[in-house]
């Protein structure tokens, strides 16, 4: 019985009930031998209050008395926690980020964690103690300031926890039973996935599944570390993200056969920036992409398509979190005349749908099946983009839904078909 | 134009428009050329509600958790107090207790300064900032663990950080205009007191004026840190408490006189014990303040008045705060066969009626005139105490309001009459 790191979200403990079910599920897992460490996220909507009051105070809070106003949100939930789980006759400790040892780098409300010395947790554990940790923050190596993460921080507070403590397993406690092989509100006959890869996992996350965030998967696949996203409702198993895999497919043999295909993502919280008429020459697209990066936008999704012979201008297309769409503009507009693009258009109506899976450019079948289920519901596809394990395309925002159920069942991933398809010889 | 530590309590900055007020006080203390330190306590009732949410998932939250729970109150309101800050143009950096270098022992909920090492506020205002610190909280010396100082605290905080920055002066903010000749809401003529002593004000605090509390005076005196208690709200000049008077008299001449008579305090959160019937011989008072110390008690007044002959008997009277009281009769009557004592009274009904001012011992007409007032108003005394500088009594707990009034006019202190009553020649 090796130690667990367990992670619970913000609903979760989102009152005084739900503290108290997680208290009871953290002294289950340590009456069953295991050592105990949890990371807490704020109770429900703590961070959005915290986040409405720094904006009735000032229009642009600054960074470091942000990150000092958020930190109250996770000291709130795990202190509640401690005692909780002494109500129940066991020995718990809380510790901030930085009790804890996560360091990080100075970047204030989106920092970066680059150490973590747990000594504190360590000796908790070894007076038999459980301890409970603050996700999402940390303190800055440099100037000992309060840092937050920035989004899906506690998920990366735990596997790194988790990694520096060489845990058995981080588990991942959230509303839903586990990772599926599509949204399950989109997709009526989503398939709960009993086990994904590393790889797969970060492409399904990039690609839009909200379960996980890459970031937190790149750490896991980075130490090695199992992750178990699983409900703190139901207590059911739920999907293991691991390099190899560690638990027997449900109601079947531990065959190591897997279904090539893991899922399908969708996202419609992005929007498409086109730059028209780009002179066909090198180092356009680096001046049009420092441009957009000196402006600290996050963009997804790049194409550019062979230019017109007859006028040698491109057309460059990107996709972009649609919140930093206006920054992008803005920032390309100020670039136009030294780079001589003709225009800029502007979409945010549009939808990404991705299927992920490993293998999948060795497997021609693959393409030509997703392309033939979006034509035959009527789906038109503005952009394509392709990795080694996935295949996405832009639609617009009104096709997504239609889209990603047409190749849910395209791909046999629809619950009450336990064949999943195979290309090649790989799969069962 | 030296260093001013200023403290605003809850009220002061209970919502977006309260911390935006205070913000542009601070300001403008910057702007007059000060370098400031505030210190600021949990917002509005943030405390009592995290009291609440403690108690709904434990019965009796533990210490440590308690203090990790509750110090996350001054971390809200002091990161929105350095944006408000920022907001008007100004640098501000907020400070954890821990950070500012408050070092405790570790009596959690309750815990004791003993250091303060301010090097990274020095560090910030050596930058220009304003820096703002947390209330209440610190750092206990052995554990590293986060602790809380119990009531009364961010006072405390503020006289503590005034005197390790060898500040100018400790402005503390309330809601009321400075300390008064009487609580106002009893007696409508009571006047704002220009400057009072510490060991006036000590009696005072002690006596059941609510303004300041004896601890955070206790410091003050200890390290001759002169206090200004003033109103955020109206910005006039408050009560200035030192050794030594530091204003001239409003309206008056600097003449160094000051009235006699510093003011009129009541307490109705007192309960009487009676113990009856002690054998009246050397030990027996001593065994039982030992059983009542050992509960950790705080007791005020003590009475005991001569036996009487023919029994060899006597009764021992004490006050205690009323939520002690239970606590205090259980622990009298586990030692009441040892020390053989007949019986044990409760009374919660009382009033606590305490008159201060400088010298009163040596001005026997003081206690005359204190008596006839009271007899004047037909207010029956239960027990009397004196000090060099006090007369307190214990009355029925209804006649507390007339006995207050009654005083206050015997001693001129009411706000028509300019006149203080003068007994001997020391005063004016």
């Amino acid at each position: 019985m090796g130690l667990v790191v367990q992670k619970y979200g913000g609903s979760s403990v989102a009152d005084a009930e739900g503290i108290k079910r997680v208290a009871r599920r953290i002294v289950d897992t340590k009456k069953a031998g295991h050592e105990v460490v949890v990371v807490v996220s704020a109770m429900g909507d703590t961070t959005d209050e915290l986040i409405d009051l720094a904006e009735q105070v000032s229009p642009f809070p600054a960074g470091r008395e942000l990150d000092m106003l958020l930190t109250s949100g996770e000291r709130i939930s795990m202190a509640l926690l401690a005692m909780a789980i002494k109500t129940l006759g066991h020995e718990a400790q809380s510790f901030t980020g930085s009790q804890a040892g996560v360091i990080t780098d100075s970047v204030h409300n989106k920092a970066r964690i680059i150490d973590v010395t747990p000594g504190r947790i360590r000796a908790a554990l070894d007076h038999g103690n459980i301890a409970i940790v603050a996700g999402f923050q940390g303190v800055s190596q440099d100037s000992k300031d309060i840092t937050t993460l920035g989004r899906g921080g506690s998920d990366t507070t735990a596997v790194a926890l988790a990694a520096a403590l060489e845990a058995e397993v981080c588990e991942i406690y959230t509303d839903v039973d586990g990772v599926f092989t599509a949204d399950p509100r989109v997709v009526k006959k989503a398939r709960k996935i009993d086990w994904i890869a590393f790889d797969d996992m970060l492409e399904l996350a990039s690609s839009g599944s909200k379960v996980l965030l890459a970031r937190c998967v790149e750490y896991a696949r980075r130490y090695d570390m199992p992750i178990h996203v699983r409900s703190s409702f139901s207590g059911l198993t739920g999907t293991w993200v691991s390099n190899k895999q560690l638990t027997k497919p449900e109601g079947g043999e531990s065959d190591m056969e897997q279904a090539i295909i893991s899922g399908v993502a969708h996202d419609t919280s992005e929007a498409k920036v086109t730059v028209v008429g780009v002179p066909d020459k090198p180092g356009e697209a680096a001046r049009i992409f420092r441009a957009v990066a000196d402006a600290e936008i996050n963009i997804d999704m790049v194409v550019q398509n062979v230019s017109a012979a007859s006028t040698g201008l491109t057309d460059i297309s990107f996709t972009a979190p649609k919140n930093e769409g206006r920054k992008a503009i803005e920032a390309l507009e100020r670039v136009q005349e030294g780079i001589g693009f003709e225009s800029l258009r502007y979409d945010d109506q549009i939808g990404k749908i991705s299927l992920v899976g490993a293998g999948m450019r060795s497997h021609p079948g693959v393409t030509a099946t997703f392309f033939e289920a979006l034509s035959a519901s009527g789906v038109n596809i503005e952009l394509i983009s392709t990795s080694e394990i996935r295949i996405s395309v832009v639609t617009r925002a009104e096709d997504v839904t239609a889209a990603v159920q047409a190749v849910h069942s395209a791909f046999g991933l629809d619950s009450e078909n336990d064949e999943a398809v195979v290309y090649g010889g790989t799969g069962r």
